[in-house]
């Protein structure tokens, strides 16, 4: 498919339009499964990998389970699309830069994804907009439940699910939440919540998963343990946290704007008269001068620029995104200015107040 | 007078009408003179100071030197109103400071003033817009010659004029020229050219005269000596001089516009966009934004916005012009918040491309 199709707007898990989406962008479950009767990853053969993939494609055919795909073969994709994928939140960072015949399949409402090849034979995802975990478990379960006749998992009774790390083996599951928290980043009391958390056994993360730096005030939270807990108890802990830390930062922005309202003013609009003006601008800057945006639409002090657009933004602006709607690979000084027009461009559109 | 009076507009000589404006704010003679009979002012009296005063005013009026005059007692002026008149280069930081009888008249046009009892006698002042070394002189020069029958100026025929301090001793004059050399600060060239100036034994300062740091870009040329040489002699060095330094501006903003094109539109781009949506800004910042603005406006690339505009931004954004404008003294962050609102509104009534 033409990735050209998908660059001027954001996956339907970024519209912004689920439960709490001011605070909360997105909720995303991945379950890992293997198939029986292969090795794992890093022991098969080439042909073993071109086979299985063309299994899982037909499972995926067969089953309806995701309805008007498409399907990328990465063995073959330029490192343009591959970027433009790991952005879009489609594949992992470590199935672009992996090697040999690996695939992802995705709806074309991005909701849904599935990548073959990569840790584990498959890794199945569903994102939705906001917090929607029991939701995106639900559509999980189902295209898991869909696949799992077909492709015949392997399973062990005492241990669950088996996979390549045994970090993921039992549930196989993985649900996470990514959180826009500037207003703890601000009053300085977002590790304090990232204890609470980690006490919680819950993980946090940067943007694009583990190992990733939060950028833009953008953190992840998920699940550290797979074995040992039902996929219910699993996303209780989730339920009954994710909640509370939309509390706390809902708390601090009222604080900022009850306490520091000319600071809290100054920095959501300055960073809007950056974005509205600059000629060139990296991506770090992008983000941290965004995630003042977002949270100035969230509080209601920029009307007329709605969450969709600012998300737009977020993932517009990223490298793959620039050099698809360019259509080729751009230098990192082109990319700076290619980023400054788009945001530009695209917030003239907006109906500022 | 009332200083709310003068408040809204810049003074005729941050018009930007003048000649290289684009570069040269302003040119400033400065003549100092002391009136036979009195000594010098640190070892004068109360009482002498205030009928040397009353002298000087007579003398003004009876010649008309000056049109449609204001005069201030600074003795009894708040400290908010010398600093308004500090900012407007109408009164030296030294006079301000003082202490004792002393006094600053000066034409509704602000294009000239007379320092009563600063470190000399008089300090008659001509600011005129642009590059107008000789014009500047020619009316120094005449506001001289209507004084001096009035006034008789303490004069030796050795020496020349006397002054309090040898510095000034001889013409007693100061030519100085205040540029905008922004290029020069980002291609790294003022250093060279402040050597250059050096060599030819004129003197760079601040914005606000001696022992002041240069801000926004903005350097005072002048000459160091006053004796020894004529007027014409020491105007002649300037002449030769500033013109040579504008060319290297030039020149600087020629090579950036060409050579580092992005970077010099995304400086000003930014510049403005920061002074459009700040809530709060120092002083300091201002002034390095609306350098860039300033550039901006004078290469051609931000249209709709005039160099009088800019000029007023520059005075008016100061501590004693907003605090003019709101009636009282103002606490830094209240400064900081109302000069944000006052450049904001400024701009926005500018019809800017």
């Amino acid at each position: 498919m033409d990735l050209h199709e998908l660059v001027n707007s954001p996956g339907q898990w970024l519209c912004g339009d689920g439960p709490e989406s001011g605070i909360v962008i997105s909720t995303r479950i991945r379950l890992a499964r293997n198939i029986a009767g292969y090795p794992f990853l890093k022991r098969m053969t080439g042909d073993q990998r071109v086979d299985l993939q063309a299994r899982v494609r037909k499972a995926v055919d067969e089953s309806a389970a995701l309805k008007s795909i498409a399907c990328l073969n990465l063995e073959t994709a330029s490192h343009m699309d591959r970027q433009f994928l790991v952005e879009r939140h489609l594949i992992s960072r470590e199935l672009a830069a992996g090697e040999g015949s690996r695939a992802v399949v995705f709806s074309r409402s991005e909701a849904e994804s599935i990548m073959v090849n990569e840790e584990d034979h498959l890794r199945m995802q569903v994102l939705r907009s906001g917090l929607q975990l029991l939701p995106a478990w639900q559509q999980a379960s189902l295209l898991d439940d869909q696949l799992e006749p077909r492709l015949d998992f392997a399973y062990s009774s005492r241990l669950g699910f088996l996979t390549a790390c045994p970090t993921n083996v039992g549930t196989g599951l993985r649900a996470s939440v990514m959180m826009h928290l500037p207003a703890l980043v601000i009053t300085r009391q977002i590790e304090k919540v990232f204890q609470a958390i980690g006490r919680m056994r819950l993980a946090v993360r940067g943007l694009y998963g583990e190992g990733t730096q939060a950028s833009g005030d953008f953190y992840q939270i998920s699940n550290q343990v797979t074995l040992g807990k039902t996929e219910d108890e699993i996303l209780e802990t989730l339920t009954l946290t994710i909640p509370r830390i939309i509390d706390y930062e809902r708390k601090a922005r009222e604080t900022l704007a009850r306490e520091s309202e000319v600071f809290l003013e100054d920095r959501i609009w300055r960073a809007l008269g950056i974005l509205r003006h600059a000629r060139q601008i990296s991506s770090e800057e992008t983000m941290a001068l965004l995630s003042a945006v977002r949270m100035g639409v969230n509080v209601g002090r920029i009307r007329g620029l709605d969450v969709a657009t600012v998300n737009h933004l977020f993932i517009g602006s990223q490298p793959g995104h620039l050099q698809i709607r360019h259509g080729r690979e751009l230098s990192q000084a082109d990319r700076d200015a290619a980023r400054a027009d788009f945001i530009r461009q695209t917030l003239q559109a907006a109906p500022l107040n």
